[in-house]
């Protein structure tokens, strides 16, 4: 073991915790696992709102609840290695605890002394599976078990709907769903069912038992992903711990370490140890630094124990750009923006440095042996994506797309996990043809999209570019929409723009559960609607995806607390309030007859009809009549 | 003649002159109106592009032409009075200029004394048509005679358009149009055709000579619509003259004055004076003030007054609210919202509490021959438009809306120019269905939306829940989309709100330009992804809808001058970037032979069974290895 650790170079990296505005921290336990604790966010309204709390889905882990003692140098508890390890048991015994790989200088890119970040203060020992029996969430998912893991997320999933179903006045939720089948009510067993046919996955590696897991796919609430990660020239461990908090403080269903200059080892290892949320990576990226950064150096076996190192430490999910392969890469030549995904363009680089087909690919089934054994789940990368508007659905993109589906189907054949990777950059009517096409070749296995952007002519906006297309393909089917910041294409994240891409994609997956007719989503529009149209201020602010923003907002217009009540607001004044005005409408129609609603229904018959004829008969009269207005007026 | 004007009081509005970075102004002229100059924004781009400039539609008007000294306090040169005198003098000289309405204390909220805002410095007399020949641009394209307005439109429109179907090499721009027709190239016949048909407008009062033309219509370019305005609790003449500027600056094709506190006339005086751009306002606001607030005391007589004042200053379209009908009222008792509209709320309340049919719609006839003498357009309100998600398309929305329809047609029957606004709150599923109705019921009269906002859960982010839903009515056919800025629903827009309200529906609809195969629009797409592939940064800002936003964002991460010629970015730093990658890739495909690329193909069929085939060989050996690496690892 490394006991090299130089501490005083390296602070603990200080989190965010406490709950939001309003908000409790709920746990419900299962009905066949009694100990898991799925969390809920209640929030709490004004008493004259005369309504429950409403639950949310909490993405934000212990760090939110002021029950837990957060303590980042020993990460958070492990609670799933007990479910891990009782299951195995009961399968064979087919899960062995080992000494793990030992870390090497070259996974933290040779850093050392004063530049090499703190190791994370505890070291566990791996868990992998032995070979036999299931230990993938595909593999129990198949053999008909339902998992802990499975009713964690059924019950996660189903906010809400409990009450919904037992409330018959409530309207049933209307959508386009576009072939999706999302049930009144999550069970255990159609959890099981979806991942079984590989329509869903549980990215939950067995090594990062912290996490609380959470489903991707489309019969399921949409998910979003936020990128982390430090580069050649800029941030640090502490940073990159404190975005991941942040990020699932607002909403990051998962997060994505894509950190690319030193360090890249002890890094995530801070970023795995306290996530609640699954983390992804590239290894790609880590094994580049292991060459020094000469894309032709590469090989299988760098990669084969960057994999391992990796899997070792917890990560959840990998992206394997395996699609870019040597006959697709001179398609992309006439490209305007050629390939830029940074996966792509290392494999891509190293194939025709050896002018052999991808190392990736021709081992794809010893990477499938390997996430298997610790239960990573599959990212198939889209190395060509397009990285303009006016590369979309090329040639190349559809060609990898279609060997990303046959890579599916083998790596279902090895029991893994698997979503699939899409683009980009893409003009509006082309976004569905996406869609479409990956559910046929990837046998519906989940849609992971980056974006889309819509269009190309908004840096600094891109999240807001990306935002339109990412509802309109959550719409159609994506699972999950792996966000995007308004540094996008100019800079690195910092924690503002993180919390500002993690709120747009939570609004469009959320825009995009409301148009595929989730049967909870609209709770939470209807309760801030009803807090806007009767003025609870706080209620509003509580109940949307960023309080503080709308809370601070309100007070630049309007500081006062007693505003806070005030039943107008600063747009039209106390006065002139539209919504006042319909309060009182409503109270007048109220008091309606059926017969007077039949009067005003023949009334809106005739009405156009008597108003022609009225009109004819005042005849040339109104000029006459506008001139002596004016006259009047100019007091002539 | 007003002579009490409180100099001390009141500074001259201060706004933002200077072009755009990197940015010229030229002007291009008419062949039938050798006078006309259409304003054309050229962006030069950095030498090494070998590019020519590209040409971007410029909203902003003499603001930007350093040629130009801007005197806010005399106003913005009045261009086109030399157009409409000429123009009427070869059509029976059917327009008078006349002494105009008398400013009354009431039409500033009854303030005086140091609470009156100056008076604009300057008065003119205004025109007004005399009643016979053609007035409006409509009466105008019926009559078969193209307006200089028409040609100006053209001209504008075309931007990049010829010198892309001279470039035979380019591609032909693809698109789902949804029945929209957008021709190669716009003429001047064109134009006209599509205004006779009442397919487009072009706002533009014969009173606001100062504008410079624009068009809408589903078969032009999108265009959107910027809000300003005071109001009883904020804001003051200065702020709101230098929020339209600014606006416009940032492409603003239209401003509303929302004005609804005092001095709603002086203030509107001073933006009109001062605007390159239509303005548009809600009569129905100024009225009820008028009233002190009290929405039962309005009058057909008080209206039709505002009405006419507000011609003669010269704003350029009416939101007039008279689909909201007595028998529709009831229809919203059982919203979530009730009625959200201002301007619907207070008709709402004035039918009820008179229990009479609304006097803008008894009186609709004679509001067509007030608009029509000065050529205001029509803007018909949607004063029932749903207010949540949970109200879009019920019965109110869909009854005015036909109501909307038979009123379009008594508009035109008078030589009316209209447009129809539209929702508001309206999921994603929920929204093509609107664009489908309005064009049916309307008779493909303009659409003219607010938004729609996808979900409610999100204030302070609405620019982008709405900015979803405006790109995609867009590109579903809406004219024109009104921007919502962060502030919804919580405040006043601050100049930042305006900006940022401006650029997300500037980006929203050229997305929605993009999706309907606008052959000009992917010009700047391509052009920007150039820059970025090619690491022209200055570029890449400069060819950006907000350049400032773009050269700080980069400037947070990599500030140094330096960075900005240097060919990597902050995301991967220099010895990993996937563009440079691309770049030698590119070189190497560029020169493979046919044979070689034939060989690729084979490759590409054979790859997985060869794979495949080569792993069965391997068998169990691969548990093997990964132990012995793990061992090996572990120096064992």
């Amino acid at each position: 073991m490394n006991k090299h650790i130089p501490q005083s170079e390296f602070k603990t990296p200080e989190v965010t915790t406490g709950p939001l505005p309003s908000s409790r921290k709920t746990y419900v336990a299962g009905d066949q696992y009694k100990d898991i604790r799925v969390p809920v966010r209640e929030i709490d309204l004004h008493p004259s709102a005369n309504e429950p709390p409403l639950p949310v889905y909490d993405t934000s882990g212990p760090y939110t609840d002021p029950e837990v003692s957060i303590d980042v140098e020993k990460g958070l508890a492990r609670t799933r290695t007990a479910w891990i390890k009782k299951r195995a048991g009961e399968h064979g015994n087919n899960i062995e605890e080992y000494d793990g790989r030992e870390v090497k200088p070259e996974d933290n890119g040779g850093a050392s002394g004063k530049h090499l970040a703190r190791e994370f203060p505890v070291r566990n020992r791996p868990l992998r599976g032995t070979g036999e029996g299931p230990v993938t969430q595909y593999e129990f998912a198949k053999a008909g078990v339902v998992t802990a893991e499975m009713e964690f997320v059924a019950i996660r999933e189903n906010l809400g709907r409990k009450q919904m179903l037992e409330d018959a006045e409530r309207r049933v939720a209307e959508g386009e769903s576009f072939g999706a089948e999302i049930p009144p009510f999550i069970t255990p067993e159609f959890v099981r069912s979806e991942i079984a046919r590989g329509r869903a996955i549980i990215p939950s590696n067995i090594n990062h038992p912290e996490l609380e897991p959470q489903i991707i796919g489309r019969n399921f609430l949409v998910k979003i992903n936020a990128n982390i990660g430090n580069s050649a020239v800029a941030s640090s461990v502490e940073e990159e711990v404190d975005k991941m908090v942040w990020a699932t403080r607002w909403g990051a269903d998962n997060v994505m370490d894509l950190s690319t200059g030193r360090n890249i080892h002890n890094t995530r290892e801070w970023i795995i140890r306290n996530s609640p949320v699954p983390i992804g990576t590239v290894p790609i990226y880590q094994a580049l630094e292991k060459v020094n950064g000469v894309a032709e150096d590469l090989s299988w076996e760098v990669y084969r124990d960057t994999l391992i190192e990796q899997a070792e430490q917890g990560v959840d999910y990998f992206t394997i750009h395996a699609g870019v392969r040597l006959p697709f890469i001179h398609l992309t030549a006439d490209r305007v923006t050629g390939i830029v995904s940074r996966g792509g363009s290392i494999m891509a680089k190293w194939c025709l440095a050896h002018h052999r087909e991808s190392f990736l690919y021709t081992h794809f089934e010893e990477i499938c042996e390997i996430m298997r054994r610790y239960d990573v789940s599959f990212s198939l990368g889209d190395g060509l994506r397009p990285g303009s508007v006016a590369d979309a659905n090329d040639k190349a993109q559809f060609a990898e797309l279609e060997t990303l589906g046959e890579l599916t189907k083998i790596a279902w054949d090895h029991g893994c996990q698997v979503m699939i990777e899409g683009p980009g950059h893409v003009p509006m009517h082309k976004i569905k043809v996406n869609m479409d096409k990956q559910l046929k070749t990837c046998g519906e296995a989940p849609f992971y999209t980056l974006g889309p952007l819509t269009t190309d002519i908004a840096p600094g906006y891109d999240h807001i570019t990306s935002g339109i297309g990412a509802a309109m393909i959550g719409w159609f089917g994506t699972a999950m929409l792996c966000y995007v910041t308004p540094k996008e294409h100019l800079g690195l994240p910092d924690r503002d723009d993180v919390k500002v891409g993690v709120v747009t994609y939570k609004l469009a997956a959320h825009a995009a559960d409301l148009a595929k007719g989730h049967p909870a989503a609209q709770l939470r529009d209807d309760a801030l609607s009803r807090a806007r149209f009767e003025f609870r201020w706080e209620d509003q602010f509580n109940l949307s995806l960023d309080p503080e923003t709308a809370r601070d907002f309100h007070d630049q217009t309007l500081p006062k607390e007693a505003h806070k009540v005030a039943h107008f607001c600063s747009m039209c004044g106390p006065k002139f309030c539209s919504m006042k005005i319909t309060a009182e409408v409503r109270d007048y129609a109220a008091g309606m007859s059926d017969n007077e609603k039949k009067d005003l229904e023949k009334l809106s018959e005739q009405g156009m009809a008597e108003m022609s004829e009225k009109y004819k008969e005042m005849g040339s009269e109104l000029y006459l009549e506008e001139e002596a207005v004016t006259k009047a007026n100019k007091g002539l």
